[in-house]
């Protein structure tokens, strides 16, 4: 770009300062990027690591109102120091304590919990309560009440996954406490939303309308482990069904509508059979993974990482990213692709893997 | 309506056939009336003679090409001698013998069966042998490949759904033949399309885009049964997830999108808790219900009539319907619902049973 | 198909009709043929004639309460006596004598008039008074109240259209008499609804939610006429824009969807260039055609025939329809495939016009 | 929250930050606020200032590859120094001088111009010639080409609306660069999607399928003019279809649809009738206005600023808004709806003007 008087130019971009305004063309190609140019970065958290510190953190730190809960946020390190695992997502391992109790809270922002091991928690979502065991996937969609208590002896850590980042982005956070003690202390094995919702393929006639987040707000291990390895089986007679030879994966979805349990994250529970290795994938968005059995290695943007049991791993958009495993391995799955399937901003590259 | 001059009246009316057109005027009442007018009658057909009937035919008329199943139509007597059990749906009690085989066709009329007893019938959909039992129901969706075949010692009877009288109003209905043998004699105990789907809330990620009818096609009655128990214990706490006290309901669903599992028909089982009297309904549109356990009473239109087991019931348009049960019943149901709200056309009056 | 025992199976019929059932296996063809049969038969009303009839019943018969409407239906010769122009679809030539008037009903049937020629009748939609003049195509959807005053010295016809055959076909008609009295007999040129509605692209945002049924309620012919040149115009640089040469075509959509105008009716204005022959195309459901202005020919099945103004064309299910015309045609179009579409039925088949 | 051991505590935090994580309970307050919080704050510009120094930069400036545009943009100071009107939308002046060209170029990011006044540019849309004039909408979804040539004597400007914040939190940007020179300089009056869309409530049949951007992408003056003022002469009779009393609004749409014209921007056109003053309203989400014409106040927040012709107005997420002029007004407004109501994040709080 020809510039024939500099002067008159630091006159004008001082004056620009001055009423509040800046050029487009001094920074288009860093507004613009040819392709996402994403600040956060491909990032590991080991389980081993972040457990001894939830540990460390269940002595110390009490939970209590105003901090609300003991929850330990994965911070992307391109993210400026904000405790976000990327953009527009939240990653943490909560511990509660033996029989330790969080009271009721509300917010915009939806959650879910993933329990990578352990159990003795319930979570009360609306006033049902929710048990909380090994490989379970619960949700408590934007604006439902949820409490948790720990029924054990024993402490009990899991993933946190929301969209606290986003709704910050979009300046949409409403939050609301409840009352300072608990309102339900009961164990059922099977929570009312399960009794109600929990049945292939069927509805209940009452509830037969479509509603924006899932009114089924736990998945059990046992029916996801079922889903994987059916899918597995199959794939040999009808190959299709599986994502790729020996990649099994399965969506947690609304059962009224069909689509993403929660409308702001997408959540599903991938399964690789030993000696797989995936494709090299890119999407626009980003995601986070958990190994919730098994291990095996992740390739980011180039690098091979080993994976083990509870290891997260933060994906930036545009990143490309391929798993592989010798042994098997069962990962955890959530991003934000419901956001830009919604606003049309989806695009997804595949490559074979190396 | 005051006329001058009847002779040129007789005339303009006869030169009206000539031209092929008619007097709205003289018909209007008829042809718009103030209430649905339906020409079917409440009509209930007793299972017993049902039975009895199709084990004659069993012996007297063999399943071939052309002839295509041993279907015997429930036909509505206010429909003009048409084998439909209302101007929408077509209801048959469908008969193979021992070691009997149908072989493939296809339409695009819709069709599901629904095993009030029995087993031993493999139905093979679109290359996916589904086996049908006691309880469940089965899907054949528009163009969908099917052949059936027997393989037990005894006969089997089920009821066929389908969408024939709706298709043949709507001048919509296309026929293909298949292989005249079978294509496929295997007996999997659960079909392809269960191993891939019948997960509660669980999608294959490799499948996960909406389609118009269910990916689903067979619901297993141990599922069904469980969903309506669960739902009569829930109502004790939650008086809202039944219908009406005493009154629990599914809808066989699409898991692809949550609506119906048919885009033309409503499948739904009902259970009633012992003692139980329902709402007297009025629905623009027309059912069909059979008891598939215990029994009761079906008031149509006023007159009360007993159920058994096996029974079928058809059910015009706003024609008043109501049940009750000393002892527990269960009735399996299906509809044209799913027309009427596609096109705005759907209107439900509710009084309390009397 | 063999059968042994002739005497023992007519027994077995004659118990078939005592226990109110058919065999599916005597008539299956008939049910499920191959094919759409359609027993509506492609048919052409004259203009000149429908027009003579109308003025004979405008000077016999009056417009009255229970009558409702001096409407003359397009009787279809393959339905049986029924006053249809087709199975699913009403057509009537509707004459309003000099300051006559139609005092208001509603009815669960949707209806829309078309002006073959004449002005000077309002009709009056929920309200609304709404000017009928040459080309125009006013809605009267589903439950809105509607009443007609003819302001001129001198009567007017023109074309209804409604779902009546569909509406009896599903036993879904409500009806409902207003005032015996006209309750608006103003005459504005242009209807609230267009002053809200009618403007490209732009939307109320106090209605800024969609209706399944227009809220616009008229569309106008210039409008119409504009968009059907500009198509013509647009095809030398753009060809896809328009059907196939020569053949521009604008579908009557509800702006607040852009959908179809009504749930159970297409409506479409259709234009060929002087010189133009169409494709040859089957669909499955059917269509009424008049031609607006000009003329020329059309293949139905086969078989060619004139067409000049005003002419009515039935077309069945599947019959093969072809237009061809030498001086130009404008052709107005209205047809049931909302209804095929919203339930998985529609099928089309294209061949090069001959 | 009680903490006993403050050095264990302190190596906790310390080792937090060796380890990539964060705690969220000393900062819940701030991720989680009770009500949005946004750190974008209401801000004005004034069009005369913004025109002046958009003149002084097409001095010294020029357009080129690389910079692309002489787009200033105006920038929130509650945002940190990025050129962005709110966290999602992004606001510039554009200038053209004289004879100036803008070669092409496509990005993922949607824009429109809106023409606060002058003429005689030309945008190239996907290969369609648009001309700009006063009071027109122009749209360039994402992933259309688009290119500028000014036929004038005198330079032109308009306010550019983007989602580029937006697109940049989401590192969902792709950005492609065209052919170094203009590839159509003809000024045609009417673009090619007015000659085939513009028209109210007719779809071309030939394209009557829904797409998620409008394929509309000129709404002109004439027709917002006239729509506003037909809602304001219309509100004497029916008081509903205004906003509120004296308050007209009327949405840019994709005729597709009836939904927003662009997938992640809301586009409308407000008008005030002399006197009128708004309720006060709050939103969910952010939101830039600019005076078209006449002028007025708004109140920020309670702090109430004057404007006139051109200004522009920067709204937060929940900050309370309200307008009110003696004269008349009319304001165009973009926002960030469309996201939270895909999202199920909308809410809005509504009061009466003080």
């Amino acid at each position: 770009m020809t510039v024939v008087d500099n002067q008159a130019l630091e006159q004008l971009y001082s004056d620009f300062t001055q009423a509040g305004v800046m050029a487009l063309w001094t920074q288009r190609a860093d507004l613009m990027p040819d392709v996402p140019r994403a600040s956060a970065v491909p990032r590991i958290w080991e389980w081993a690591q972040l457990l001894a510190l939830a540990e460390r953190a269940g002595r110390l730190v009490p939970v209590g109102r105003g901090g609300e809960r003991r929850a330990i946020a994965l911070a992307n390190p391109g993210l400026g120091g904000a405790p976000f695992a990327t953009p527009t997502l939240w990653a943490a391992i909560q511990y509660l304590a033996p029989k330790e109790l969080a009271p009721a809270h509300r917010h915009s922002q939806s959650a879910f919990r993933f329990v990578v091991e352990g159990e003795g928690v319930w979570t009360v979502v609306d006033g049902d309560p929710v048990a909380m065991r090994r490989g379970d996937l619960l949700l408590t969609p934007s604006m439902s009440w949820h409490e948790h208590h720990n029924t054990a002896n024993e402490a009990m850590v899991w993933l946190d996954g929301l969209d606290i980042p986003l709704v910050a982005a979009l300046d949409a956070g409403f939050f609301e406490l409840g009352p300072g003690e608990l309102t339900d202390r009961s164990t059922p094995y099977r929570s009312r939303s399960e009794a109600l919702w929990a049945h292939p393929g069927l509805v209940p006639v009452a509830r037969a309308t479509a509603v924006p987040n899932s009114p089924l707000v736990a998945y059990r291990w046992s029916h996801t482990d079922e889903a994987l390895d059916s899918q597995l089986d199959l794939e040999r007679s009808c190959p299709d069904v599986t994502l790729e030879p020996g990649h099994a994966g399965v969506r947690f979805s609304n059962p009224s509508t069909g689509g993403d349990a929660l409308a702001t994250m997408r959540l599903e529970m991938h399964r690789l059979s030993p000696g797989t290795k995936t494709a090299r994938t890119q999407s626009v968005g980003s995601s986070v993974w958990q190994v919730f059995s098994g291990g095996g290695a992740v390739e980011l943007s180039g690098t091979t990482s080993l994976l083990n049991h509870g290891d997260v791993v933060a994906v930036p958009s545009w990143c490309p990213i391929a798993f592989q495993t010798t042994s098997g391995m069962d990962i955890f799955c959530f991003s934000d692709a419901p956001i830009y399937e919604a606003l049309g901003l989806a695009r997804t590259k595949r490559s074979p893997g190396s």
